[in-house]
C-alpha cells in the first residue's frame, strides 16, 4: 500500500482546520508518540495533529481520504500490540485533548464522554455519584477511546463482562469523513446491523470514535477479597472450574506465583502479607448484601481447602486489600523492570483449559531457551505470557520469540483459544490472527475493512492485512 | 433485484443434497410457511427445503449464489416484522429440524445448540441443571436461531441484557457457502472485528446461523414479584426513573392498564387478583439472598407509595405469580383476539421518555381514528404500541397505519429512540429504519450487506434496501 507523503499544502490545511499550535511537525514530535507500551516497534508520523472536535476529525479524514494520506488515531498510547503506531507515517490524529465528560444521565444510567477521557477519571466521576463502570483493565491511565477500540477487558470480566458490554452508543467519523451517530441511550436495540458492536474492538481501522455513550450500573455496596495459598500453580488453577461448579461467580479470580511476589516485594519495597504458598488465587466478591458476600466467600474458601489449598485469608480492610492487589496490578511494570525487554502473548482459552495452558507455556522455557512468566485472569481464561529477553542479542531474541509465539498460538488454536483476550491484534499479532482465524474469516474481515475504508487510509497495517 | 426462478434441475439438486422427502414443492407448501406472526404480509417460496446439517446449508447456498436464487432462512416463523417471509420466492431454508442441544459445558458455562432448538427447551434443559439462560422474550416457542437473528430482548433486559449479550460463538454459512467458525467458548475476545456481534441481529441477511454457543449463568435462587396499582398510567410510568435512582435494578419492570386486564380476564377466564388501580407496575426481583430481595422489594414498594401508588402487593407464591404474569405474557394473543387485525410498533426510547411516549401514542388515537393499545417494558424503554383495525376497510386501515407509524417513529427519533427494541426491521419497518438512521448509516449497512452477500441472495428485501 502506497500513501501520499505530507507536503506543505497538507500542513497548511491541518493548521487551518485545527490552529497552528495544534499541528506538530516531524522534527518536533517526541519519540513518545512513535511507539506504544509494546517494546520493539517504532515508527514516526510525518505530522501530529491535536483534534478538538468532531468536525475537525471529519474535515481531516475527508481530506486524507481524497489525497490518500495514512491516518493513525491515538489516545494515551498505552496499547500493547502497536495499534497506535503510525506504521506508514502520515498523520497521527491525537485525540487526547477531546477529553470532556459530556453528560451523566442518572435516569438512563449512561455517561457520555469524549474518547480522550482517562478511564481512571471515569471511575472517580461515577463512583462519587454511587454509580459504577464495571470494566476494569489494568492500565487506568488509558483513554476510554482506546479501551473501546481494543474492547479492553480486565479483572472484572468474570462477573461483569468487558468494554463492549458497556458501549450503548457511538459517534464515529468514517474514513470518508461521514459523521455517524450509532445507537444511543437506549437499553435495547434491534434496528439493523450493530455498527456499535462492529466498531467496538476494531482498533481504529474502521472509523474514528469521537463520542461514546457508556452504560453504568449502580455501584455495588460491598467488596471483599480472598487470598488463597496453594502448594503450586497447577493446584491453584485447577480449583477454578470447581469454583464455577459451585454456581458462585466472583468479581475476579486472578492467580499469582511466589516468584512473582518476590519480584514485587523488591520492586514495591513492601512485604506481601503471606508467604505460605508457592502459588495463590486472589478472588474478589462484590454485591449489595454483606452477609451474602460473606457466605459466598466462606463457601469458596472451604471449597478451595477441600481441593488442596493451604489456607484462606479474608481481606476486608483497605490496607490489606492494597497489599494483596497491588502486586497483581503492578505486574507488568515489575516484569519490565526485571529484564532488558519483554514481549507478551495475550491469549484467551476456555476457562477449564487455563491450567493446562499455563503448564504448556512454562514447559516452553526449556524448549525455547527463554525466561517465561505467566499471570492472568484465571477466571476468564485470558492469560498474559511474558517472554523476558535478559541478555539475548536482538536477532536471537526475535527468533526465539517467533518460535515461542508460534508454539503458544498453535496450541491455543487446538484447544479453542483465540489470539487476544483484551489487548487486540494491532500489527504485532497479525500473523497469528491469520493462523488462528483462517483465510475465510480474515477475508470477511478484510471485506468489512474495505466497506468502511475503501482507500485503506485508517490505521493501516493493523487488524487485517492489505492485499 | 431479479432472481432466477426455480426449475426442475434446481429441485433435483436440492433432493440430492437433502433427500427427496425433505424438499417440499410449491403446491404442497402450507400457507403457514408464507407468513410470520405479523398479519398482512404473505409470500410463498418456490420450494421449501428442510436442512439437517451445516454441509447441506453450505452446498445449497453455494449453488443458490451461483444461480442467483433467493434464499430465506426460517425457524419457527414467530417473528413480527416479516423477517422470515420469502418475498422474492426462491428457496425457503427451513432450519427447524436442526434442533439438537449439542453440549452443555458446565466448566465454561456454555450451551452449544443448533439454531432450531426452541427457547423453551433451552430454559427447561439448563434450569434443571441449576443454570440459567437470562434472555426472556415473550414468545417461548421461538427458535434460538430466530432469537439470535433478531437479537431478541424480552422482560429481563433491565438487569440481564438481551440475546447478543449471551452469544459467545457462532458457526455460520455465508452466501457464498463458506462455513465460518466465529468466537468460541471463550469469555473474552479482542481478536479482530466481532463478526459474532455483527451477525447477531442481522436477521439472516448476512449469513445463515448453523450453530450457537450460548453463555449461561448460575440460576438465581430466589424470585419474587411486586404488583403495584396506580390511579393512572402516567403516574405508574413516571415512577420508573425514581426506582432506578434508588440504585436498585429489578429483573423486570412492566406496565399494564386496567382495560388490558379486563380483556385478559375475559380471554383467560381468570380473575386478576387486584382491581384497585387503573394502571399497574409489575416488577420482578431475583438473586441468591432472600433477605436482600425482600429488602429491595420493600424499598421499592415504599418508594412507589411515596410517589402515589395506591398499594403494593408482594407476590411470593407460584399461584399468585401465574395470576399476575399470565396477562402480561399473553397480551399479544389477547389483543389479537379482540379485533380483526393488528399492527405493531416495537419502538425503543430512553427509559425516562417512556411516560411521555406512551402519552403521545395514546393521544394519537383521536388524531388517527384508530384504537391504540400500549404495553411494554417500562424498565428498558421498549414499547409495544398496537393499532387495532376493528371494522376499518383495508385501504383506510393501511392509510391510518402509515400515518400512525410515521408520527410514532418521527417522535421516537426526536427523543433519541430507534425503530426496534427487539423485533427487528424485517421488511415491515424498512422505511422507518431509513427515516430514523439516515442515509449515511444505512449506506454503511448496505455496504456490509454487499461484503457478505455480493449477489444479494440471502433474505432479500430485509434490513437494508436494494439499490
Amino acid at each position: 500500500m502506497e500513501y501520499k507523503k505530507i507536503d506543505e499544502a497538507d500542513i497548511d490545511f491541518l493548521r487551518n482546520v485545527c490552529g497552528e499550535d495544534q499541528v506538530v511537525l516531524r522534527d518536533n514530535i517526541l519519540d513518545d508518540f512513535c511507539h506504544d507500551e509494546m517494546p520493539g516497534q517504532f515508527s514516526a508520523p510525518d505530522v501530529m495533529v491535536y483534534v478538538q472536535d468532531v468536525s475537525a476529525v471529519s474535515l481531516i479524514l475527508k481530506y486524507a481520504n481524497q489525497k490518500k494520506i495514512a491516518v493513525t488515531p491515538r489516545g494515551q498510547g498505552t496499547g500493547l500490540v502497536g495499534g497506535a503506531i503510525p506504521l506508514f507515517g502520515g498523520i497521527l490524529l491525537n485525540l487526547s485533548k477531546m477529553n470532556r465528560i459530556l453528560e451523566l444521565d442518572e435516569n438512563n444510567f449512561t455517561l457520555t464522554v469524549e474518547p480522550g477521557v482517562l478511564i481512571m477519571d471515569i471511575y472517580e466521576y461515577v463512583e462519587a455519584r454511587g454509580l459504577y463502570y464495571p470494566p476494569n483493565p489494568g492500565e487506568k491511565s488509558a483513554s476510554i477511546g482506546g479501551n473501546v477500540s481494543t474492547n479492553a477487558g480486565g479483572m472484572s470480566a468474570v462477573k461483569y463482562g468487558v468494554t463492549r458490554d458497556y458501549v450503548r452508543g457511538l459517534e464515529v467519523v468514517t474514513a470518508e469523513g461521514e459523521i455517524l451517530s450509532l445507537g444511543g441511550k437506549i437499553a435495547k436495540n434491534s434496528s439493523g446491523y450493530s455498527l456499535v458492536q462492529l466498531i467496538t474492538g476494531s482498533e481504529g481501522t474502521l472509523a474514528v470514535v469521537t463520542k461514546i455513550i457508556l452504560r453504568l450500573i449502580p455501584k455495588p455496596k460491598f467488596l471483599q477479597s480472598l487470598l488463597i495459598p496453594f502448594d503450586n500453580l497447577p493446584a491453584a488453577i485447577k480449583t477454578v472450574p470447581e469454583i464455577f461448579k459451585s454456581k458462585i461467580i466472583p468479581r475476579s479470580i486472578e492467580f499469582m506465583t511466589q516468584d512473582m511476589l518476590s519480584s514485587s516485594e523488591q520492586y514495591l519495597g513492601r512485604r506481601f502479607p503471606d508467604h505460605s504458598g508457592n502459588a495463590y488465587l486472589l478472588l474478589a466478591f462484590d454485591g449489595n448484601s454483606l452477609p451474602e458476600i460473606e457466605k459466598e466467600s466462606d463457601q469458596i474458601a472451604e471449597l478451595c481447602i477441600l481441593h488442596g489449598a493451604k489456607d484462606a485469608f479474608l481481606i476486608d480492610t483497605n490496607e490489606r486489600n492494597d497489599a494483596v492487589w497491588k502486586p497483581r496490578s503492578s505486574y507488568l511494570e515489575i516484569i519490565k523492570a526485571s529484564t532488558s525487554e519483554i514481549d507478551e502473548c495475550d491469549v484467551v482459552v476456555p476457562i477449564d483449559r487455563v491450567a493446562e495452558f499455563v503448564e504448556f507455556a512454562q514447559n516452553l522455557e526449556k524448549e525455547c531457551g527463554l525466561r517465561i512468566r505467566s499471570m492472568g485472569h484465571a477466571g476468564d481464561g485470558n492469560l498474559h505470557i511474558y517472554a523476558l529477553r535478559d541478555k539475548l542479542d536482538q536477532k536471537l531474541w526475535k527468533e526465539k520469540i517467533d518460535h515461542l509465539f508460534d508454539r503458544l498460538y498453535s496450541h491455543a488454536s487446538e484447544i479453542g483459544g483465540k489470539v487476544s483476550g483484551e489487548h487486540g491484534i494491532g500489527s504485532a499479532k497479525l500473523p497469528y490472527q491469520y493462523q488462528i482465524e483462517g483465510k475465510a474469516v480474515m477475508q470477511m474481515m478484510y471485506r468489512i475493512k474495505q466497506a468502511f475504508d475503501p482507500n485503506e487510509i485508517l490505521n493501516p497495517g493493523k487488524v487485517v492485512q492489505y492485499n
